[in-house]
């Protein structure tokens, strides 16, 4: 188990991952690992969330049958072996793992926006296997420590943090900055956490689902908005926001990125604020953009595209350690790692009900 | 005409100005100034260009005839009287004026962004009057100085020319950025000449119009493209942008705020790049967000707003000055000051045709 | 009391204010208020606190005695007669006050950065009349309404708040940075309350006195280091501190400004973080630069100067009001408003001891 | 020649290289290259610049001789052999070569700023070899092509002029950035070049060389001024830089790293301003902090580190394709690549005299 010695595939126990073989249709079978290179680690996987990205490739079998994947990239576990040069982690680390390796030869890799790289290999994006098996090798830099106090659970949720942390960078929030997140699923409510650590004064959370509001409220919302999925609504639903906020709108994050949350965004936010969109919908979108674009042109109210992360781990680590933010009460169902809870887990995370994260321990 | 002296007016010679008076209805009446402030200067105005919203106003009757108004803010003159503290200005001084005038108060004003105060009152705009007149009231501090070799005429163009160098502040333009510019009417020219001015390498404009594009040739565009008016064309039209760009675009100037010209600049941007949204079409628009909402999404392709300028007329002038700038070929059309004439330069103004800029010599 | 009526000066009774005479002079003598212009308020003063730098001009004769003028400029109190353009404000409002007033008319504050203005009118710096006093006219503008829940004296503070909120701002502080103060006297631990409330996981605060170190840690510091003036000890103490920082140093403020507290500084900021220079001490500096000079050189370690403050009364009344921040336990000593007291508050301040913030209570 | 193909060295030829020995002890001998990764290329070095730092080290013996070492670092070549991997390069491309190897693991290179990476390895930095040699292996990211029409020696002042692009990025040079350049060797040549290309409207060079001012004045200097060394003519020196200036300083390089520029750097530039540090003198240095410190504090000037240079040379080459930027008047001496030529060269730019650049054609 430890440097230079034997790892448990040499000694003959076979690797077991959760590959998506097609439609809907997800077996747990083996995955040999690639050779340890010196600066890689060998990781077992302890604890895995499943993302609503999982789910959506579990959907669109013609995507991604074109060969078999393992997926899952929302992953903490525990280092069992490290490469020659491998010299801050041991055996026995608990780590949290960043899914994508960048190339770092581009120009966004050198300008520090590495999340950008065209020439990312990222978990579970085809071609690229993910992190859901019994083990995997990873670099070693994108495998992070984890205080004791700390769980593996909340190491895996650094991922979706890693997004709320990476929205909140770029939309610059302070102790002087006003949000509104539009959407209170998984990334609306991580982001809510994060707007919240990062000194946001007041945050209101704006949803379809009365249940996921409620959780909202719980997690620490200031405000909450119910509102409907009719374009029409529009006027009267931006009258309860800006009622609700009492405040101006500093910088709205659009975490459904639909056309609706982000018109709603876009003529909620003050002059010289910004639309962060954070999440994409599965649905064709259009924007009105009379009046929106007449926000964006005479109101100066910049448009920022956030896509995933970059460096974000180490701050998501210190959030938790220092309890500013609690991702727990996020996990609402728990799985083992067999073929028939794999299947549960996958049907109880696309099922909407109340399920917010969905957590393989493995 | 020096200070204490009595003025003009006092002297019972009327002060006439442009006044619009209902739907394409313009006549020269007697425009009443206000009283000199201590900190004002009275403006013999010699050279007032025709901006699209000006002809924009007087078309829209139902807007703007609730009162009458004197319309025009493109201007430039000559000192004839300073307020008792005015220190940096003598009447005889040339000067170029910037037309908005902040209140200083807000959080905005405060912050560096005294464009966007809610209390601006600007020549114009309703209901404060415009400068197409013999003579106006101004605030010294917004009246600034012309050096011998720039003309009144270039003078008065600083205010569109402050637009495109508002525009390149916010795209961050500089010898680094390849620049695509949306339209070649006379926001799209003032950006191709202060993006080159910004150090841009490389420069392309694209508009529907032949004739605009040569101009853009004329100016120093070193790529133009012709498109056409229909949204199915916008791959086809990518791909002939690319090439003629032949490098990435960094930064995307629409100036036309078409949804064409949106999804255009949105698929055509690099990852982490601008599109800067600085003028907005007139008609109703529509983005369809997929796949664009994909480019601001997946590749952090930021759209900024850029709504007219702040603190620009000391750099335009500048620009002017050490003929980094040349802004004479943009006046096609030169109109004196009477009843007749204004009828005639509107028309041109609004006509199309080859008119770029129509300039008043009052 | 209200608008349009009488003001207590009309009705005779005299407005007092404590003048600086010369050396270490201060006489409670009638202050005569300037007429109420449109957009002004006259506020009833009711908390007034001491800072350095009103010691500083009692004890520099030589600089002040040019002119008795009227002192003090960290201020709270109560709206008794607004202007007739004002429309925020009504009698009996609670009020903080900014002290300086801007010209907005120079490129400084034009691009956000007022608190630079060359013509700026600042209470108390000579030859512009402080704050100390029953009565002053200030711009309504000026004056921000504190919520029920924040009192009169940390309205007051708000002045010295605004300073480290200032500081936190120009040094960009967030929950990513681990922050260094050097100093533990008013400045340095308001910096310490302003560094928390922005997010800095990690502070540390440096002092030569074991008493103020001890308040800091009351207040929340991580952690303290209790060091020399002597220049020889920075090798020695440089270790210290990066011992119990535990982290690496992002920002450090330099709340003393002295040369060992710079140099100590720059020799402890990690490459690639900020110095931010927020106060500066009265002898003559000299930084031996180097191995400074190598850290700003060879690590990209920017010296950031911090002066004043700008639009800082909305946050920092916003974080008082949250609870984020507490500024009591900073006030130690309180006095009236009589002759006698004021000698005895500025002996109070000048002599060191245990005083960190005295305040007036008129 | 092709990939795969044999190499020189295998077939025999050995490599040569200068080596730095001890003090002032350079010999040709013998360069054994390592083996070429599958990202590495092979370069047939072609032009070499002698810079600063070389003559430096070649002057620090006790540094230096611990080990021998080969020197060199401003370098372009022919692209001899590609690794496996190698996409973007062939032989006989013509390159310019980056010459730090990042490790891009830290927090440094993850943000962008690979130039403070602690893991770099830098051509002719101790214990890394440089590039002074017939051949060297360098990965293939960091070899930039070079268009037809600039030279190999263009190429290889990509480095110096790299520091000068770096230092404009810091320092935010555009049309509305007036210049002053302590310092009119070399870098403060280069800086010079680079300032004009991002625009500069204004730019002064100070140096105590008149020969080296007529260079200046010679590339375009709008102006020059010649010091002294005693800081006592400081306060006159300022003065005549101001006139000379005629405009306010808004960024000021220091070139020269040394007390008596700092210090007149920080008296002469404008409030809000930027003072970059772009070298460092050898000798010991001290500021007088006051008054140098109260323009820091009192006028937010900031001090700003610039280390070396990140991903400039694509900027770097499209300057001297477009020919914005024409480095050939720096190179005054030309020498071959053999003992006695070394010597010399060494000699020419250690003399002072009126060497600008030595360069290598090997």
């Amino acid at each position: 188990m430890s440097k230079g010695g034997k790892s448990d595939q040499e000694e003959g126990e076979e690797n077991m991952a959760a590959w998506l073989l097609g439609l809907n249709t997800l077996k747990i079978q083996p995955f040999k690992l690639p050779p340890l290179g010196p600066h890689d680690v060998r990781v077992g996987m302890k604890a895995v969330g499943i993302c609503g990205s999982d789910v959506h490739f579990s959907r669109l079998a013609d995507y991604v049958v074109k060969e078999p994947m393992v997926i899952g990239h929302e992953c903490a576990g525990i280092i069992e072996e490290t490469g020659s040069e491998v010299k801050d982690l041991v055996p026995g680390d608990r780590v949290a793992l960043e899914p994508g390796i960048s190339f770092w030869r581009c120009d966004l890799c050198k300008e520090g926006r590495y999340n950008l790289c065209p020439d990312m290999k990222f978990f579970g994006l085809p071609p690229f296997h993910g992190s859901l098996a019994r083990q995997i090798v990873h670099p070693a830099y994108l495998c992070f420590k984890l205080p004791d106090n700390v769980s593996l659970e909340a190491g895996a949720l650094c991922e979706p943090l890693s997004v709320a942390v990476h929205a909140c960078r770029r939309g610059n929030i302070s102790p002087e900055t006003n949000v509104l997140v539009m959407g209170a699923g998984p990334i609306g409510l991580v982001t809510l956490l994060a707007a919240r650590a990062f000194g946001a004064p007041r945050i209101v959370n704006v949803d379809v689902d009365g249940n996921r509001l409620s959780v909202a409220k719980e997690l620490g919302a200031d405000g909450v908005v119910k509102v409907s999925t009719n374009m029409q609504d529009i006027p009267k639903e931006v009258e309860t926001i800006c009622y609700v906020m009492g405040a101006k709108v500093d910088v709205s994050f659009d975490c459904a990125g639909l056309s609706k949350t982000m018109s709603t965004a876009l003529s909620v936010t003050r002059a010289g604020g910004k639309v962060c969109l954070v999440g994409l919908g599965h649905n064709e979108m259009t924007v009105p953009l009379t009046p929106a674009a007449a926000r964006i042109y005479c109101r100066e109210v910049d448009v920022i595209g956030v896509f995933r992360y970059k460096n974000t781990w180490p701050l998501c680590i210190e959030l938790l350690r220092s309890g500013k933010i609690d991702v727990k009460p996020l996990i609402t169902h728990r799985f083992g790692f067999s073929q028939k809870e794999i299947e549960e887990a996958f049907e109880t995370s696309a099922g909407g009900g109340n399920a917010i994260k969905v957590m393989f321990n493995l």
